[in-house]
């Protein structure tokens, strides 16, 4: 069994209001920071995999992230595994 | 002026429980996924950012993430920017 470190993102979709993104825009303003803009704001995890291997670590956190980790209405995800 | 894409992750310190993430690794064996563990749950944040050179894009960042975006005394963040 190996180990594998998963870090997975979890975003509103585009087409989705991201309203503490929004808010956090305004608050950009006020800080003098108006160079910044189009914020988005979604979850980060990261988790640790025992499995066989990648191929089997992949489908595990597939499976999370579908049944679990993201609202696949109203979210995406995107992750990255690698052996630790 | 450059269009700059920052992609920054905000999570809880190794040395803070992370209740979130406890509750989910608790879910992990109700739904068979056993194998996952050690999970903590932070913030993925993504924004844009217009700025005469990377190096003056990089320094906002710190800024916002300094002012606004992280905790400092109970998270810390990275961030990766890249020309768009």
């Amino acid at each position: 069994m190996t180990k594998f470190q998963a870090e997975i993102d979890v975003m509103p979709k585009k087409e989705i209001l991201d309203p503490q993104g929004k808010a956090v825009s305004g608050s950009m303003k006020n800080l003098g920071l108006a160079e910044i803009d189009n914020i988005r704001i979604g979850k980060h995890i990261s988790l640790e995999i025992h499995a066989e291997s990648a191929e089997v670590a992949h489908a595990k956190v597939e499976q999370a992230c579908k049944s679990l980790l993201a609202n696949l209405i109203m979210e995406s995800y995107t992750f990255e595994i690698k052996a630790v």
